[in-house]
């Protein structure tokens, strides 16, 4: 029987997160204090992050950071996931290419965002933090995160982009099991969400609306940090213990990746599963592996962006950001791969890309669900929306090798199970979703 | 680090499925023509099954069934599925008990029902049957079938439970992901269904109704056959590699049960998780192991119904069945387990049932959602409701070990998870929920 799925034991969930920092020739530009200009130091961040936060955002020297015991206990209620050989849509696509996907949806939360959450939330219990505070965009982050500080005994307060609070109420309800209180952003609650409002009162919200609110939380809280579920370091390293299993597994499978693909929102699951294969091109180990971001058309910052320091959020709460950007106030059209949907890119990928050392891919949202209702058909998986961005890029590439005969390795993350995204396959299969993005 | 989730290799994935009739002292009692009143033979059944499933249905004599290949090359898409040890909800009880759940919910249409639709599936392509139709109540056995039935290019029709096509339309668009036709029972499109709406135009559906309309249809349509999800012995049979596994890894963690729980709707999860264990009760091996079925409080067949021979279905097209019952026509409250919604046991439980070799324990629906959001807070898996009965019947006996500090070993299968439940959750959450059965 040929293998389908390479599965690790609990003992080789990763020891330590990879610090692509550490390898890069040209380091990721500073974030800078958008009122003096100065870069930002580990304890300017220290008021809105946990302090272990901080200072793995700006470590740029140590190669391998630990992961605490007790994170590794909490991984181990899912993890390792899963690397499957996708025989399946190899079958339907009649491709020579060898397609392998990380599975990131068996877990407990449907998402890799539980990666982060869980040492974010431990960081900040070890602090003696008592609230937390974040945004969220499709609810994947949300819900992690809300799950995260349900374990560590924190409160958790979410704002949720209005556009998929009401798209997506399930996510809502999974956050409500863990007792977190949602707010959808723009709200009247915080003075970013009414200054939005007041603006414009059909704000549908954005990841930068919500994350405003969640920082002017966070900083008129008190014992009350903000924690987010992408773009920034410390979280993309979180992430990685995804390539480092996948890098394990793909051994276990006798292959090496040609082509690594994931969809890219703000970054976290892309720098997961990229950044542990990085490291063997960063040292000239193996040159020619592909890195492919597939982001969606309607909300292009690599394809489309220009490299610039922008702040993180639409009303400028956060520092300033090197990095490849639409604009803090870019308004991304209401695709229902919520979690794509914001304005810039992280500084570590934006740097890699500066470098021609990853690509990107731009996947309008029709190509997106066909492809994710063809992976479904033939892996079983109903795919999240954002991760069908990943497929498209993957049965790209495998539809290159079907008309070149290569036998190309193609190595993508599903990030999410779309479960409670039904309502957008159901747009699809009736005919009646907008190709946002055209 | 203590262990947290035993995970086998694909290599062991079973190879043969295990049937208890075999080793039954008292065998269960033939099923019987409702006309004629003479025992139900395997060609009797041949006109309505694939003729693969109706020889299993009535093999008395075969211990182990070998799994064809071609369905263990599929069940590698997802199994084996991982034992877990519960440490989070033990912790959150306080108990000295020690809980495992194995966790069928991991598995892409997230429940059990996989199990039995591949090789139902499979089956009736090799006897060349073009289309196949079901019931289904909450759904997760529609969307199994209609996933293997798309593996096996079957078209697929599944007469969804009204109640539960309203409460839960996320199942409806899984099913139609994978391009199945979903019709809410009863419905006008079959004789039986006109007649019930005839007799009440309110009738909510039971999966009683819904299997009169599904045979119906197979009955009356050219090379098209019907496939059940639970109740009948060849579905239990092919559940047993729930079991199988479960006894593999509770080696593995050096420990043996001391009582199995499973949720109880027809038998099918129920089966597959205890009949491997009883196997060793049956043998004298293990004498005192505990098997406990937990059905709703308002569909108590095992604990209130009535042993007799009694219809499948609401309308009495099928084999009078020899079964712990409410009666054919019982109207089940709309609770949101709409799996356990069935008024009869299988013919192997209930003889098991008569022989004390089992027990049974009711539970209200407000009692199973206290137990299932618990259980997902301290294990981070929102359950499905109606896991969330099995849920309920361990944290009673873990309870028990709390007030007599013994350390015993339980094991529940998380038959599937609830993120397409999340409507039940919303009621619970805010108070609205009734707690019907009481």
């Amino acid at each position: 029987m040929k293998q389908k799925r390479f599965i690790l034991p609990e003992s080789e969930i990763p020891t330590q997160w990879y610090n692509i920092q550490a390898d890069m020739v040209n380091k990721p530009q500073p974030m800078l204090n958008p009122g003096t200009k100065e870069p930002i130091k580990a304890e300017d961040l220290y008021p809105l992050f946990a302090e272990e936060c901080a200072n793995q955002e700006v470590n740029q020297t140590d190669r391998w950071i630990d992961i605490p015991a007790e994170v590794r206990e909490k991984y181990a209620y899912y993890r390792c996931t899963p690397l499957v050989r996708a025989y399946g849509l190899e079958e339907a696509l009649g491709t020579p290419a060898h397609i392998y996907f990380k599975n990131e949806s068996v877990n407990p939360l449907g998402s890799h965002k539980l990666n982060s959450a869980i040492p974010q939330a431990y960081y900040c219990k070890q602090q003696g933090v008592t609230n937390v505070t974040t945004e969220t965009g499709a609810g994947q982050w949300g819900a992690a995160l809300s799950y995260a500080a349900k374990l560590y005994g924190l409160d958790c307060a979410v704002y949720q982009v209005k556009i998929s609070y009401e798209q997506k109420p399930y996510r809502r309800s999974i956050m409500q099991v863990f007792d977190a209180l949602v707010t959808p952003s723009p709200s009247m609650s915080t003075r970013a969400g009414k200054d939005i409002l007041t603006a414009d009162p059909n704000h549908q919200g954005s990841l930068g609306t919500a994350i405003s609110e969640a920082v002017e939380l966070a900083m008129s809280t008190p014992n009350c940090k903000y924690l987010l579920g992408s773009v920034l370091n410390h979280v993309c390293l979180h992430q990685t213990v995804i390539g480092l299993e996948a890098e394990k597994q793909m051994a276990m499978a006798g292959e090496y990746p040609d082509i690594v693909i994931a969809c890219f929102g703000g970054g976290s699951n892309f720098s997961g599963i990229a950044y542990p294969f990085l490291r063997h091109k960063l040292s000239g180990e193996k040159k020619n592996t592909r890195f492919i971001a597939a982001e969606p058309a309607s909300c292009p910052k690599l394809t489309h962006g220009k490299f610039m320091y922008d702040f993180g959020d639409e009303s400028g709460y956060t520092p300033l950001i090197p990095m490849f950007s639409l604009g803090h106030d870019f308004r991304p059209a209401n695709i229902h791969a919520g979690g794509l949907r914001y304005h810039g890119a992280g500084a570590i990928v934006s740097q890699l890309l500066k470098d021609g050392l990853i690509e990107a891919t731009d996947i309008r949202q029709l190509d997106s669900f066909a492809a994710g209702t063809l992976f479904a058909q033939a892996e079983g998986i109903i795919p999240a929306p954002e991760s069908c961005h990943a497929i498209a890029a993957a049965i790209n590439e495998a539809n290159k090798c079907k008309e070149t005969g290569e036998e190309k390795v193609i190595l993508f993350n599903l990030s999410g199970h779309g479960l409670v995204d039904m309502t957008a396959y159901d747009q699809y299969i009736s005919g009646t979703m907008a190709n946002t993005g055209e």
